[in-house]
């Protein structure tokens, strides 16, 4: 169990507390001691949460046992305390390499960070009780999250300017990791003394107190207490003490909460109150620090980098090379940027004069390489037209135009300007050179970069998702004379922060590639994902494969995890297989980006191919990634063996204590709103639904759901099952879930099908009353993907389509906890509609008969039939006959005429006979007749409304007349008003 | 300001902690993070409180920031915070040398321990609070309070086996005397920061919280939910949450004590909870970790050593030195060990039959060391006799007794036993060499040794003042096979800690003091006593002298405080001489142990004599003590300053918040009545008296007497005077405080001597009903003292001869807030009689005639009176006669026989003549008469009396002639009797 050790004696935790303080201490941090009040995280110490606000300097580092009563296990978890120790970093200003730093003290905890795998991996960080949020990473470690690494961005509802770099270790993880031990009681605190052995009977007590002997009713008190204690404070100007009941609030909440007693309405309540009180003490520390004249100083910001003077070029065409060089940005984020940076560079080459080649985008997590083919020396020379008067205008104004332009008279020309002479002057102006031009244009590329969520770092101006470090910019040989905000472009890239030299100087343009190849950076995403693909393959080729269609999103996540791909195979104990493969999965894929490796028949292996960046020591790295993956699954199966023996109902009644939003109630309420809404949904009674419908949702009160929320519906229908539920209840448990994303499978049965919709309309209703409906890309309750499962689920089920989704929004929307206006619902329908337009044009309907169905947006499998037949149809000489008849009619009669006419005035027999018509074809439509049966009934009166537009003249002087046949025309046009928004199609 | 820092560099504070950590953790201790609720001290974190409970071993180290409302000072003052920094260590069990721990980590902060004068200056330690008290010393760095060190004997009640060692460092002292900074703000926390920077802001803001701000009913209310939930968890079984809060009840009632909120009834009732939690908690631990089976196992017990073989003695008669090696004592108790081990070596030796010579005992602070001179080499050989029966008892009898005795019948021997001949048998038994012997009579007197309050350290019987460390017994060349305990005696000496070679071996007894005085210890106290007094004047000698006389007990105390004085010359800023001299000499007296300087008229210098121990670097020393002098005048000054700006009644307010005793009220309240009893006792009315009542005490609620309550009275006076008030007011309400100690001043003025009866007559009363007289050496109160105040001050003013000290009480007993019972105040009169009594005796008054005097103790100035008369006319030969005609009186009557007699009964002249003697002496005896009144007036009734016998038989066979000559003696008998006990008298 001792296999990850890296040092030669063992590391014990209070040596690695000592190591990691001395080693921030010589990087100029303050130490100071933990809070001396209970806090659930090192950020809630006044040295973090006060110090991070305004101008001043501050780096500190501290340990801070923190507090989460939730977390409470009696210490019987291997992985879970309720108090676990965390280190807490914080560098404001960020000092610009606050990750090579990082990986500067897990060196000095005797890790060796080029043998092992060490990864940054996406993770924003948000407090809403805080008003506080930033953006950064989990550091992995073998594929152990050890540390928290935030560029913290805001809190107590203010931007920090200038941010700080907060880093988090979680000392019990990697001490584990460290000594090989697999439950923290074991980790080797001191020479020869347990972590259980100190801290064991605390943390069963105060597992005891916080999970069954804490008394609500004191602790509730406790927190008013607190609260009007905070509030005096802060009204007493006094944001220190203030913060400290701040805290003594947050912790009487997580002691009520993990007591089970906070309320939907509580929770938000308190929320609301303490991000309201903590951004009152963060506004008055910075105005007490102002008024202190800011003791500890200001930071300096950094000064703007000045551009040198371009080197003279040389005449030939060379290439472009422009390297923007970040901390790992999140896969999507580099995928945009790389498109981002493609079109801006091309537009802006396009700009100017200068004659280039291809321009090629490539990006990595670390980098966004432009490749530019033959750029020329310099932009051609250019003659400027500059418009005076018009040829013969008065002397002065001729005068008063060579003057202002600086030239004689007599040197103007002529030029013709739209057709008119015009006096001009012409300019003969030389074409800049490669380097200049180059230069402004990557300024503005580099300067316009910005992402989905952007952050500040210690660059005074720039922002992106994650920091930008380093520019390189070479045409041929030459460096751009580049400055980017404080960022002074140059010909030094960097490779992996763990080679033996991580930064390069490049001598050209021509060979910046090769060098980066050369140092192991595989700079085309493509080239990545081949060795991905390739390298994972053939790790497995003797016993099973990677469904590489099936992992596609997996393997283009990891394509942009990754710059030097090293695939590695893992393996697992075989007994896990008895779990349900869809929690061994979502382990492999969300929580470790592994790829599950099968055999021919598609079933799970006991193993997994992990993806390492660069050369590490594959041993060391596959003996850590499997004590990960062991864990975790040691983890699930204690959870679903829990889970199992516990009863459905008694899963079910714990969704009192989840809570929905603060506004929609529990999900005990929304579950009971989906059961009710799919029963008035159903076309007729089915004993399936009723029980389905009892117990839709339970499994998000299993502890794996808690822990694995993506597997909700799936463990819904394996606990069903197992509880002894019929097949079809299972099914429909497991189905009222789907589809969970774009492209999941849907419900198959219709119990299934019917509590899917009726979830979704509840959610859409729901926070489209309270929330709002999703604009731009902002959708936190992820309402665009409930409506796109709704129409979905409804077009997949044509034997529903009698359910119309306005009214049952309507429904939905009666049974909500808070009014749902009409006009809120309106609203709803229209962006139902708007999705449905979407999807079927990008279906590749054509646009125009989109348009035509989407009267039926609210039933969408009746759009489905009809753009069905009316893509039949529309090659039909009787229908084309009849629709342009149809159009006839509506082309002449005015808007908002009446389908009325008096029959006894018409006397023309063309209009007698379109009357007779007309009246025969109405008797007979029916009203849920689709486009087949309309054409086939209104057939006939393609031929008597031809004859009567040849025969009848409408705009008879007698206005009853008039009247009439006016009417009869709008009654042809409305016969088919209700089945096609006709205007709309082109035929 | 640098002078007194050792290292090149200066050391942070932040680097301090960071190296007492890394020394403790060399030396095994656990690393924890102090606790994450606000506690006073780092003895409430459970890593003390509860851990130093139970058989576990257990060493810790930790930071606490330690949180007292109380000294809050808006960080304001220099070497005041409300949250200070303590470093606490544990060291369970006592390791065997923790002192020698501890140098090293002074050593360890750069600290050169034998350049610095470093001194362990008896402290005791308790918290009554928590149920726990520990004895040990405050360390001394160059006069300079760094550390405490104790042996934790107690906590929650519970005896502590093993007991622990607790060190506690005062960091921010030790840095600012390092430093040398004379605020806490100026501190270089860590490179570059300064404290202040750093904590500046906190400090004045949690100031203004616990001063002004924290709202008093919001704390009410949770210190009474917090007390709930503790006894809730205690009752539920787990101490660990229970104890948390515990503490956050004490925490909660110091933020009411630093608002002012706690009234008398309060604070008595929150100990009695705290301590009654506190002791549930600890026993609730003690039998949690018994169920656990004590996770970190049990600490062994020193093993008891093995005396080894004596070696073969010599013949000649040698010296035998016997050193008892201790940590140090306290003055008293080395000077109390001393005398016992002087008289318990003498009796025990005497108790052996081995010829010796003188027995001198010496004592240091260090070691108790007992010299016999001319030690013979063996007991003489001896005959014991064993008594069998009388000479010619029964041959069964005397076979018996042979057969008993191991020999034949005929080998029985004949011997006088009480006058009578016995049959016996004479037994030679050889002398045991001296070696055996001494090691018998050393266990003994080692293992006997006790202090008026004893600890338990490592060893697993002894017990003692401090802990004994080593044995040196040594008879001649030969070591005495002694063993005591766990401690084997030898020939290892040790000397100053600081020396080169701090264990020294020692050749022979002959050669041991040699040895001592070679490596600087000077055994004698009187030699010490000696070169600290030649030496301090020897300093002086060219500007002042020290009051040898006058600083006699401060001498005799630092006699036992060092082992080798070196006395230094230290200077103090002449401006400080304007504060009270009190004040000057108090602190250096008191706190400091200097000796003041003064001129020829006894005015004081500005300067002082500190003695340190061994060869210290004089320039650093004196550099150090200087500093830490002018920090605490500083603080005086800044006191002084203020109390002189603050009206007296102000003051006087402040004494509400102080509490007396629990159940007789405040300090206000104790003043009221001492104010109200002064003027009931006072023999007219008195203007001075009324305001000086008025005042009395008032001096308790200035900052200056708050800090050093020894000044009571001198600032009264001082500050009345300040104020306006007259002269005699001012000595009045100074007056009422004395006498403060045996042999102080006494009141001169009558209201003085009014006020301060009234205060000692108010304490007695209340403490002797409440918490009961003293016995033994138990007196927490000083009853005693205040008893021996009334006694001194009623003598010292024989105007006041009226005042009846028994009446007295019983007036102060009718003012106090308790019932005092009739049989308390009868005890308390006794009492005070006993302590006359013994007063008398002391002054060197015969026995008989101090018993004889004995009935008016409840007026000692008359007492007083009777005895200088006795002591006059005990050589008069008519007051003789007259006090032996009254004995012969008083010898023929029996008890009981009353004063009446039927005078027509008497017939015989010299009965008659007596009867009309009699009746003229009581006609012309006032009730108040004294002796010589008595002697002058009941002279002519010698003759009658005397007459009376040569005449009359008394024993007349009439009963009722009998009866009247009885009775006519008895009334001779009683006429002096309310005068003196005359039978005590021995004439």
């Amino acid at each position: 169990m001792t296999a990850s050790l890296d040092c030669d004696s063992m590391l014990t935790m209070q040596d690695a507390l000592a190591r990691l303080t001395a080693y921030w201490t010589d990087q100029g941090c303050l130490v100071v001691q933990p809070m001396n009040t209970e806090v659930g995280a090192g950020t809630l110490n006044p040295a973090t949460f006060l110090r991070v606000l305004g101008p001043e300097p501050w780096r500190v580092v501290y340990v801070e046992p923190s507090v989460r009563p939730d977390d409470s296990r009696y210490g019987e978890n291997p992985n879970r305390l309720q108090t676990h120790t965390q280190l807490q970093v914080i560098l404001k200003p960020d000092p610009g390499n606050p990750q090579e730093l990082y990986l500067g003290s897990l060196a000095a905890l005797g890790i060796d960070v080029a043998a092992h795998d060490v990864r940054f991996v996406e993770d924003n960080w948000a407090s809403p009780a805080l008003g506080a949020w930033g953006l950064g990473w989990e550091v992995w470690l073998d594929g152990l999250e050890i540390t928290q690494f935030t560029y913290f961005q805001q809190a107590g509802g203010l931007n920090l300017d200038p941010p700080s770099v907060e880093i988090t270790y979680g000392i019990e993880r990697i001490i584990m990791a460290l000594q090989g031990v697999t439950h923290f009681k074991d980790i080797a605190y001191a020479r020869g003394v347990s972590y259980g052995e100190v801290f064991g009977q605390a943390e069963y007590e105060m597992s005891r107190y916080y999970l069954d002997d804490a008394d609500v009713a004191t602790n509730r008190k406790l927190l008013e207490l607190y609260a009007a204690e905070a509030q005096r404070l802060i009204d007493e100007g006094l944001p220190v003490p203030a913060h400290t009941y701040v805290l003594k609030c947050s912790h009487a909440f997580n002691v009520l909460d993990s007591r089970g007693a906070v309320s939907t309405a509580d929770r938000a309540a308190e929320f609301a109150r303490m991000r309201r009180l903590a951004g009152d003490v963060a506004r008055l520390w910075m105005a007490r620090r102002d008024e202190l004249g800011h003791p500890l100083g200001l930071v300096s910001p950094l000064p703007p980098a000045a551009a040198f003077e371009a080197a003279s070029a040389g005449d030939a065409p060379r290439m472009l090379v422009f390297e923007v060089g970040t901390e790992e940005m999140p896969p999507s984020e580099a995928r945009a940027a790389r498109t981002q940076v493609q079109r801006e560079l091309t537009e802006r080459l396009g700009g100017t004069r200068l004659a280039h080649g291809d321009v090629r985008v490539h990006a990595t997590p670390r980098r966004l390489i432009a490749v530019v083919t033959e750029v020329a020396a310099r932009e051609p020379d250019h003659v400027r037209t500059v418009k005076g008067p018009k040829t013969g205008a008065p002397a002065k104004a001729v005068e008063g135009f060579a003057r202002s332009q600086g030239v004689a008279v007599e040197s103007l020309e002529t030029a013709e300007v739209n057709g008119v002479q015009h006096l001009v002057v012409r300019r003969h102006e030389a074409g800049r050179a490669a380097p200049a031009v180059l230069a402004d244009v990557l300024a503005k590329v580099a300067g316009s970069l910005r992402s989905a969520k952007n952050m500040r770092w210690n660059d005074p101006q720039l922002a992106f998702t994650r920091p930008i470090r380093w520019l390189v910019a070479l045409w041929g040989d030459e460096v751009v004379p580049l400055a980017v905000s404080a960022l002074l472009a140059g010909r030094e890239t960097r490779v992996l922060r763990t080679a033996a030299q991580p930064a390069i100087s490049v001598t050209s343009a021509e060979t910046f590639m090769e060098t980066l190849a050369v140092n192991g950076i595989v700079a085309d995403a493509e080239d990545r994902r081949e060795l991905i693909v390739t390298g994972a393959q053939d790790l497995v080729w003797d016993t099973g494969r990677i469904d590489v269609a099936g992992e596609s999103a997996l393997i283009d996540q990891i394509t942009y995890l990754v710059e030097q791909p090293t695939p590695l195979l893992g393996t697992f104990d075989e007994r896990y297989l008895e779990l349900p493969a869809a929690v061994l999965t979502t382990v492999m894929r969300k929580h470790q980006r592994y790829l599950p490796v099968r055999d021919a028949d598609g079933t799970l292996l006991p193993m997994f191919v992990t993806v390492a960046n660069g050369p590490v020591d594959v041993e060391r790295v596959r003996t850590g990634n499997e004590a990960v993956l062991r864990a975790r699954y040691e983890d699930a199966a204690f959870f679903y063996r829990a889970d199992r023996q516990t009863p459905l109902a008694e899963m079910r009644d714990k969704l009192q204590r989840l809570t929905f939003t603060d506004k929609l109630g529990s999900m005990a309420d929304r579950a009971a709103r989906i059961a009710e809404l799919a029963g008035s949904l159903a076309p007729q009674p089915s004993a399936t639904l009723e029980r389905a419908a009892q117990l839709v949702k339970f499994d998000l009160g299993s502890q794996l759901v808690t822990e694995m929320t993506s597997l909700a519906g799936v463990m819904a229908r394996d606990y069903a099952l197992n509880a002894g539920e019929t097949p079809a209840v299972a099914q429909a448990v497991y189905e009222a879930e789907l589809p969970r994303s774009a492209g999941d499978d849907l419900p198959a049965s219709v119990p299934g099908a019917l509590l899917s919709l009726a979830d979704r309309l509840d959610l859409v209703a729901g926070l489209a009353a309270t929330v709002g409906l999703p604009t731009g890309s902002s959708d936190p309750f992820a309402v665009r993907r409930a409506v796109l499962g709704l129409l979905a689920v409804h077009r997949a089920h044509p034997e529903l389509t009698g359910i119309d989704l306005t009214a049952a929004l309507a429904a939905a929307g009666a049974l909500q906890p808070v009014e749902v206006p009409a006009a809120v619902l309106a609203d709803a329908g229209d962006f139902l509609a708007k999705r449905l337009e979407q999807v079927l044009v990008e279906e590749g309907h054509p646009v125009d008969r989109v348009r035509a169905v989407l009267p039926h947006a609210a039933r969408p499998s009746f759009a489905d039939l009809l753009l069905a037949q009316l893509g039949r149809l529309i090659a039909d000489p009787q229908f084309l006959a009849l629709a342009e008849a149809i159009q006839r009619a509506r082309r002449i009669v005015p808007d908002g005429t009446p389908a009325q006419y008096d029959p006894a005035v018409l006397k023309e027999p063309a209009e007698v006979t379109l009357h007779e018509t007309v009246q025969a074809v109405r008797r007979e439509l029916s009203a849920d007749a689709d486009l087949s049966r309309f054409t086939t009934v209104a057939g006939p009166l393609t031929a008597p409304v031809n004859a009567f537009f040849d025969d009848v003249f409408v705009m008879a002087d007698d206005p009853a007349l008039r009247s009439a046949r006016l009417g009869l025309l709008a009654t042809v046009r409305d016969l088919g008003a209700g089945l096609l928004d006709w205007p709309q199609l082109r035929l």
